[in-house]
């Protein structure tokens, strides 16, 4: 079977991690037999926007459209081009252009690894993320100027847009532990989150086998810290989502570690892996960034083509190197990227 | 000193605590010796909406305003009133009619008290949060119905609003570490975010000696957990200012010891101070309640009022308090609400 990978290095330690990961892509086809890897690299960055004025070429999507996923590192480097342009024309272009309407985000202590709260919490949670619509609608504007200037955002939520997150989430709680959390705001934000609950309501009803929860969001950030083993899968908007995975890569141990997959539901287009960190230009080129965000991001990427057998056994990998102790310095170990790259390789020839 | 105050206990266990802060008080006039408290109680909260249909008299609002402040237990009870109703109607209400636009929230470690992140950690934050506009306006609206049904919500940020609390945080800071932090999103929320990063900006170059940065809220909630000491003040939007505070108050260790003041700053009508935690019906007359809550706002009212002093041993008691193990089952210990108060006097007897 051969799989024909996109790969956007992209910013910052994008560029040292993705390599990485690719290498232990490398060994899982080695190990599996039947699997090949193809790559497509596209240097779209903000150095490529510097060149070019652009963060990707015109035709950039169409170079996309045949993979079969996606594999990102991160984007945005502030002392070349604003983030606002280089999220907005490479990231954002294609969570959107490419209806990645979903975006799933595990927050799992992983073997290994000290979370902040003390070991082990023993939680497993997946954040289902609404991905296209929202908070982060691109509606809204300025009136007047100077000391009476007024700005209006626009969050746009749409029956279609929430229904299909929440059931989502209700598929993929039947596969878990059969509970799904609401991240609501009704009792402050009076239009949009009445509207998110009355649909939850809805697809619930759907689901008599999953039990759950609404929760404000002030609420369940707080959880996440007070008892995070008590969640399962979370469903929350797109900034609701964003913040609750920052917050699930805080518990983790390190924003190094944390995946992420934005999907596609249609079909028409491929799906993209990228971790949920940033590129950290001030990291960059030191050999220091955790590469398990990147790997766990490539697992999660065999999981979507069917590969989960490889997926788990890459996962297993990335634990026992965790437990041996080889590890970079953001999640407590004195290892640099390639070391904790050569340990999870050594770790899965091993399986 | 005469001092008027005005006590919504409200629902469930805010008719706990508040009496128990009252007791508390009333010690602290005696300490003082040239204070002393004259209260007016108004009965509204969710039980009064049943009886009356309403959350408070037509002409509520002008009962409080001959008071210095408003002393508020919790409002809500979602058995008997939906909150969108008790919340709009009352906690919400006052906010705004009163012009309460700055909340500031602390979320600082005591001592005696175990964080979830581990001992010690001594972090000291003031959130300075926007409590009037924002993502929390009630403009917006719906349009077409089933399948097709789309929502708009309106964030509505002001000139006024913005630069009116982003210079509040600064004043603040200059009576502290000098260092205040913005919660923004300008790399996802593209309007209303960069227009606050910009107030940010201009309000910053009025104060050259305060030291500044900008975080997006989905990492700052991260550095919450990872690393709060390096926090002072952080000043942040309607919504976001929300949730860092339950934050905040998680990583104190419990939601029921966190405070807050809804201040009025132009004099017209008083301030309001409340715990952050609401009225939590399931716990109620257990006589389990925390009451730190409450008494710690009870000391963010003194320093309102200019009594800092007697804050300042009010804080130091409660500190006492805890470390003598004497606490409430939500932070470890076995003692009942009003076993705590009844230490705290004790300490502040003994001061
Ligand atoms: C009850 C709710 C409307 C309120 C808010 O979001 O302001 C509460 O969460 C708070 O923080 O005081
Ligand atoms: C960079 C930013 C626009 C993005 C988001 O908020 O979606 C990031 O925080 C993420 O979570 O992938």
């Amino acid at each position: 079977k051969q799989i024909k990978l996109a790969v956007i290095a992209g910013d910052g330690i994008g560029k040292e991690v993705v390599p990485e990961a690719l290498r232990v892509l490398d060994v899982v086809a080695e190990i599996h037999g039947g699997l090949k890897f193809s790559s497509t690299y596209h240097p779209w960055s903000s150095e490529y926007y510097v060149q070019h004025g652009e963060m990707m070429p015109k035709d950039g999507l169409s170079h996309l459209t045949q993979s079969d996923a996606i594999f990102l590192g991160a984007v945005g480097d502030s002392s070349l081009v604003a983030d606002h342009i280089s999220l907005g024309g490479l990231l954002l272009k294609i969570r959107r252009e490419f209806e990645q309407v979903i975006n799933i985000r595990p927050a799992k202590q992983l073997k290994g690894i000290v979370s902040p709260l003390g070991n082990p919490q023993n939680f497993d949670i997946m954040i289902v993320r609404e991905n296209s619509e929202g908070e982060y609608s691109s509606i809204g504007g300025r009136v007047h100027s100077g000391e009476d200037e007024i700005v209006i955002q626009n969050a746009v939520f749409t029956k279609k847009g929430v229904s299909r997150v929440i059931n989502y989430a209700f598929e993929l709680a039947q596969k878990r532990s059969s509970h799904v959390t609401s991240a609501t705001k009704s009792n402050g934000i009076v239009h949009s989150m009445p509207f998110w609950d009355e649909v939850f309501k809805e697809v619930a009803g759907n689901y008599g086998d999953v039990q759950t929860n609404s929760e404000h969001i002030d609420a369940l950030s707080a959880f996440f810290i007070t008892k995070p083993q008590t969640l399962d899968v979370v469903v929350a908007s797109n900034l609701f989502g964003d913040i609750l995975s920052d917050i699930g890569a805080a518990i983790m141990g390190s924003i190094g570690i944390a995946p992420s997959g934005n999907i596609n539901l249609n079909g028409k287009y491929p799906s993209m892996f990228e971790p949920v960190h940033g590129s950290a230009p001030d990291i960059f080129g030191k050999g220091i960034a955790n590469p398990v965000g990147q790997i766990w991001t490539a697992k999660m990427m065999l999981d979507h083509l069917g590969e989960h057998e490889m997926g788990r056994i890459l996962l297993d990998a990335i634990e026992e190197s965790m437990q041996s102790g080889i590890k970079t310095a953001d999640i407590g170990g004195n290892s640099s990227t390639s070391e904790v790259t050569d340990e999870i390789i050594h770790k899965l020839r091993n399986k």
